[in-house]
């Protein structure tokens, strides 16, 4: 897999591009992060702006992250994986396994979207101080609820697995693994007591969790300066009055 | 396409099964709607529930719509729909046209979750009038915000589509057409006050939504017994207090 890919993805938040860098670092592709060039070289939030306004053959983008790998371009987060995973050997090759692995994905997908709406439940477009009231009471929902749901079903898929509780998919690390991951580390960010008292509950989620960092390429990855920590600007934030009491 | 397909969804709303039912119906796939059998016949909400606790060679579903397809068992609407579309001729044949379509239909799947949380912004589990001061601010910020961004972009995706504006991907049916289409009618059963402002101001699109439902196939569906009609337990509710005043 030599052929170069780009993302474009907003350079201040890990966002929902960590999920396709992730895979990019850890299947070891070529690839240019396009947005966290300086300006003065294409990249910069201009960079992300340019290729929305883009229309590849009256196929306009909505949102980033975008993802250009020769003449395509593909957005949607679970989109992009499906595509990269066989060419960066990040899924098995069954046609069953892969629609397995997808299905996870949006499983991630909807997840996110329930964690970002604890501080924006009410509109994108107004800050956290302004729907404050309202995230008290959905933090709550989601952590007594939602959350517990999610993990469970997790920690499930892991413990049926036929090829062993050591990856989502398969006996190999995969997308979803990353995927999976990478949205326990965003829990623990936001929900650093409801999480503790979770994962202790959800013991192979828990493993997978401490595994999935140790991987060469990724381990390489978020020691480099490339790896963003989470903010307060992102898909998970920490709000102390939002986490358990 | 012989092979017959089992759907399992709960019987009394259209919800998001009717994603998967439009195509079913449209492709003129064999089916069995597995739930709106009596229960005497293995029917009614009991058979999802026994599909849901079901974990075939340890995947289990996470919610429904599940289709049973031979031996696969596949969920999340999309994720379905991209199966199902080469099968049932719903989708043009090129790689690249596959991912396109299956990325409108994530967007299709974005929208819809931020419709029903218009009438359930804190939780799922709490009943309407249990979250209806947040309601009124979230139905608000939808209607003037995002639906006008959603349903802008899918007049331009019409618009610029190089094989006319007559569908959304390449120049014949496709399940997103069918999606599309059952969405803005949801949002009409929602929001009509709004939706006929909006739609004015998107006039390809609304005309996407009158000619979908001529499809003689589809037609057939319609005028059936098999058509369940919008009501207020489903992902499209209509209260009047959230529509424009």
């Amino acid at each position: 897999m030599n052929r170069r890919h780009e993302l474009y993805y907003w350079p201040h938040i890990p966002g929902r591009g960590e999920y396709v860098r992730l895979a990019l670092e850890a299947g070891g592709a070529e690839y240019v992060d396009v947005a966290r060039l300086p300006e003065a070289e294409g990249g910069g939030r201009t960079a992300v702006q340019r290729m929305m306004e883009k229309s590849a053959r009256g196929r306009a983008p909505f949102a980033p992250p975008i993802l250009k790998s020769g003449r395509l371009v593909i957005c949607q987060t679970a989109n992009i994986l499906q595509y990269l995973g066989p060419r960066l050997a990040l899924v098995p090759n069954a046609a069953a396994d892969r629609l397995w692995a997808h299905q996870l994905q949006l499983l991630v997908a909807d997840l996110v979207v329930e964690a970002h709406d604890t501080h924006h439940p009410i509109a994108k477009s107004l800050y956290y101080e302004d729907q404050k009231a309202e995230s008290l009471r959905r933090a709550e929902n989601f952590r007594t609820l939602r959350l517990p749901k999610f993990l469970g079903y997790f920690e499930r898929v892991l413990r049926e697995n036929p090829a062993g509780d050591g990856a989502l998919v398969g006996g190999t690390l995969s997308y979803v693994d990353l995927s999976v991951w990478h949205t326990v580390a965003g829990l623990e960010y936001a929900f650093p007591r409801a999480m503790a008292r979770l994962l202790g509950a959800h013991p192979k989620l828990a493993a997978l969790s401490r595994h999935v960092p140790g991987h060469p390429r990724l381990a390489a990855y978020l020691a480099s300066s490339r790896r963003l920590p989470f903010n307060q600007h992102g898909l998970f934030r920490h709000y102390p009055e939002l986490d358990d009491e």
